[in-house]
């Protein structure tokens, strides 16, 4: 107690007391104290970051478990592709705007509640409340210590939250990063990586804490554990299988991206669904759920549907171990009254139809069934469902091979049986990568269900699967962005040689307005007022053009307005005002008319720039942006007809 | 067979043939025909890089299992170092020349088969290996289509190679990507990652491959399996012993990169060992290699050091998931005399020293005889030791807390003993990753033994280690570079405000060397005998000093050797060489002095550039390039005495 006195006093910086010099061990307490100042320099030192990051990610693993939680007992948009047009540099107003928060949450916990009636889930939601949170928390620290905001460092924080949001879903931090990082950006920094890993640790391990506190679990354990064969999980010529799989996983993949883009235009485009949506949100709403509803009713057709299990159920039984195919070959279970907690996989068997006829309906229902659910305008997830249609087919094509190779595949004289629970795992991972166009999902199913004895077949069904997907299909976000027409910087694909050769100088815009500093204020104001730019390139003179910065038109308009109104026509300038504190900006970056275009791509990807002025010999010959070069990349596809 | 004939004259380019229109089923073959070359033009659209990756893959995986095999039955570098150097930006000559490749595999192998007695492993020479493929393959490739060399393809192409060279020693595919990314570079681009992804899938499944082929293993798992328990790994309090172990390993990193920077220091500087290693560097490694050997003599000191297990035994036997001290705390069993392959763990324990004694002595030798290997000038990885000198760290933990809680930590009931199996794991994680300064060892220890049920404390210990380590040391690679003096470009730590205000204009250098249109050849031939750059800058006119593009000494010199020797002083000047067919090239990029060191920063990691001019209003005043940059980084950190 005495040393605690004495500290404070300490630190707080008065000169050496008396009681220091005369209490006992004068000496201890003040090694005592100087470890403490040592200590508090050393956690300072580390940095607010580090907090901030474990403050959010303790914060999601509170709401994520408290949602799944109140769903136990008892507003549109995916998120994501809103967050990965703000991450490459465009401002999207109101979409981390804390206000949101409340509503989304309460929206969300009723879309999960409803089960598997509607089928979705909760990522992308998900990431978009931790990103809000983010943006809230660093508004609040800005303003708490009066740091001006910091672009980048933002942007930063705005990528560990989007893992954060994925890790607190599915308690599986690596995959959280590593599929944040895929989804939202195209280059990414270790610094970035570490952070994320921090973050998403805190939250994934807040969030299975909670499991235990609340005595659902003994310990922190994965989420969907499996028990499959370790010894000989799965024999060698099964290899070829997983592949095949994961082909046509990526075919699938592609059918339903086209689908779910096309209907997505079709109901933008289509005259009474477009005004129903304007006008009257909740009766589509009601509409789009009733039709969803009465087909999964679990006594009429929901029964063929596995409708009476939930989102976490269908996963645990898709996942199960044994080969219900060889199991019903002989004996057909009835089908059950009530859910069998133990045995979950009956509800995907029929006697009439078997457990084939039960995937294969569950699968044709479910493909435009989702892609209804997606149009309604209520916050959801379309990762879950996605990743459980997967493990259908995966469990459907497993199981086929189980009936053809009941004796498992015969290498090396012991015979192993097959067990669809893997080919289930693959077509989860190979599905949700394809469509989302990612590998980590593939990391995904080893941390969610704790075992990675699969790990390479499953890999290289996913990495089938993408080169399918991804050599036909825009991803799901991007096909977002796209009919959203949020805008984005395409990828340059194909490294053709022929790209190689694109110069700033054959696309730039070279029809730029430039302010000289001598031009009459006349001129200034007939330019600001004609036309809209933010920014103007300010010149040394109207001759030389020669480039010396940007002065923005709020300033500019500013700065007109103070001036008397009885100006001599003609006999002030520009120069005057910028004289007369108007502030101009000087230019950081500039390109030239020989630039490349992989150059000019790789500069405005990895610096989040908006546009960059181009000059030759000091001259302001031209701009770059993101237009200009979304016009360039796209026309090294579709070369435009020769006029 | 006459389909083939048909098809071939199809696809030879000739008009539709006789014997096609009057051929039996013409719409069958045509068809037949139609798919083919649809294949054909798939696969060729796929691009050559992936049969690139994949030719990689399975090059380096057959070398690394025929190298297992090799030592089964029977110089100087670790490589990383180098490497990240290069991709940095540097050019290091020798490094990828192919010709040392035979040299470093049969060296390699010889080192490999002392086994544990020099305690060396094989991931950094296999990095190198890797990449001495990928840069031949890339000449090759280069010669035979007559491209032009492209830096940025191959610099994603060793990035690849590296991930290979890991994911071909550990069969682990996602750890040796993400462990390549973090060791190699500070930014990265998803696409490498991807590439990266594919090649280690190709390496890592044919290793594993051969191992089935070679009736070794029944099917393609893991290197390491490890038996944990999985329905309660660990208990929820023990979370806090592995955070503790974790923060333990990386003040122990700490201590360890300290020494061996230090005795490298000292090697390189001390005259009579700098002089034996610089003449006779076989004397060097006999007596180095006598004194390690006979410390690990097994009948001697050895049998206190486990001397008789291989690497790959010594990991297999920490990794056991019983705990030693409490199998051996009632019966002791005598040292063996043979080596026990079904109870590999016997070697760890000694009557009188029981096994606390054994770990520890263990710990404190290979402490300094890792030091003292890694200066003899043989290829070798000091990954693996420091993996498997972590799993001993965590082992002497975990044993230790099994005896102080026989009966397992008490949490909700059930008793459950503890595994010091998981502490070994989570110790070999946290102290690789800590020496190494990475988290993906943590990834990696989970494909290495095929479980990842200690995901989170794993992970936990891991970043504890790196905490700590990052915040007092240099990586062991970035230490090494610092040692050797390579060229390489520090981070910008500390995230404060004041390093935002550093502009450019604050120290680039501003003694450049311009050269006018307008110079007189005389002038011409001065500047390029005095001075020794690659590059000038081309500025038009002496006076206005507008920057126009860069020459090279090269083309200058060749020009200038071309000129007749009987010009009249003063007439003919610079201008009229560039009319001559001296090329000049065009600046791309151009910095300001306004733009901030972050940027700057960026821009060069980004781009791995080498340097940039620097103009204002069009005029050439200066230049930044690594070494400007580097000094005015270290000048943030160690402000300069104020003159």
């Amino acid at each position: 107690m005495e040393e605690l006195v004495g500290l404070r006093e300490g630190s707080s910086g008065s000169p050496v007391s008396l009681r220091e010099l005369w209490g006992p061990y004068p000496r201890v307490r003040r090694g005592v104290r100087g470890g403490l100042e040592w200590l508090k320099q050393k956690l300072f030192c580390v940095g607010e970051d580090w907090y901030f990051l474990m403050t959010l990610g303790v914060l999601m693993a509170l709401i994520s478990y408290t949602m799944n939680f109140t769903i136990g007992r008892v507003v549109r948009g995916s998120g994501i592709p809103e967050l990965k047009t703000i991450l490459s540099g465009v401002v999207l107003e109101d979409y981390l705007d804390i206000k949101n928060f409340g509503a989304k949450v309460a929206g969300l916990t009723c879309t999960l509640a409803t089960g598997s009636t509607i089928f979705l889930g909760k990522v992308g939601p998900f990431v978009h409340l931790s990103v809000m949170i983010a943006a809230y928390l660093g508004r609040v620290h800005t303003k708490a210590t009066g740091e001006s905001e910091n672009k980048s460092k933002q942007n930063e924080m705005l990528v560990a939250a989007a893992a954060v949001g994925v890790a607190t879903v599915f308690a599986a931090p690596f995959s959280g990063v590593l599929f944040s990082i895929e989804v939202m950006s195209s280059h990414f920094s270790v610094w970035d990586y570490w952070r994320g890993f921090f973050a998403a640790t805190c939250g994934a391990f807040m969030f299975r804490l909670l499991a235990v506190f609340n005595s659902e679990q003994e310990t922190i354990t994965s989420l969907y554990k499996t028990s499959f064969r370790v010894d000989v999980p799965f024999d060698l010529p099964e290899i070829f299988f997983f592949v095949a799989l994961g082909a046509i996983c990526g075919i699938l993949s592609c059918a339903y991206l086209f689908c779910q883009r096309t209907f997505l235009g079709f109901v933008k485009t289509n005259r009474v669904i477009s005004k129903l949506l304007a006008t009257s949100k909740p009766l589509y709403s009601a509409l789009a759920a009733l039709v969803l509803a009465s087909i999964t009713y679990p006594p009429g057709v929901g029964r063929f549907l596995a409708s009476r299990l939930s989102m976490k159920e269908h996963l645990d039984s898709l996942f199960d171990n044994h080969s219900w195919a060889l199991m019903t070959r002989n004996s057909s279970p009835p089908w059950p009254e009530e859910l069998d907690p133990q045995n979950l996989w009956f509800e995907w068997y029929h006697p009439q139809f078997t457990i084939f006829g039960t995937l294969a309906f569950f699968l044709v229902m479910k493909f435009w069934m989702l892609i209804l659910a997606t149009t309604i305008p209520i916050p959801a997830g379309y990762f879950m469902p996605i990743f459980i249609f997967g493990a259908a087919i995966g469990r459907l094509i497993g199981e086929a091979l189980a009936l053809a190779f009941p004796e498992g595949i015969v290498a090396g004289g012991v015979t192993n049986p097959i067990m669809p629970g893997g080919y289930a795992l693959a077509g989860a991972a190979a599905f949700s990568g394809a469509v989302t166009h990612t590998i980590s999902t593939a990391l995904l199913a080893f941390e969610l269900t704790g075992q990675i004895v699969h790990a390479l077949p499953v890999l290289m069904a996913v990495l089938a699967a993408n080169a399918v997907a991804q050599s036909c299909q825009p991803s799901f976000y991007d096909g977002t962005i796209i009919v959203k027409k949020l805008p984005y910087l395409p990828w340059i694909r194909g490294r053709k040689i022929s790209s190689q050769r694109v110069i700033v100088g054959h696309f730039m815009n070279c029809t730029i307005t430039t302010l000289a500093k001598d031009t009459p204020l006349e001129e200034v104001a007939r330019v600001v007022t004609s036309t809209d730019l933010a920014k103007y390139f300010l010149v040394e003179s109207t001759e030389s053009q020669i480039l010396v910065g940007t002065v923005g038109r709020a300033h500019l308009v500013q700065a007109l307005q103070a001036e008397p109104p009885s100006w001599a026509p003609g006999h002030r300038r520009l120069r005057d005002l910028l004289a007369g504190g108007c502030p101009t900006e000087p230019v950081t970056l500039q390109l030239s008319p020989e630039t490349s275009l992989h150059q000019a791509h790789n500069l405005f990807e990895l610096l989040k720039l908006q546009s960059l002025p181009v000059t030759s010999l000091g001259r302001a010959v031209g701009s770059v942006s993101w237009v200009e070069l979304k016009k360039a990349i796209s026309n090294l596809t579709n070369p435009p007809a020769p006029k």
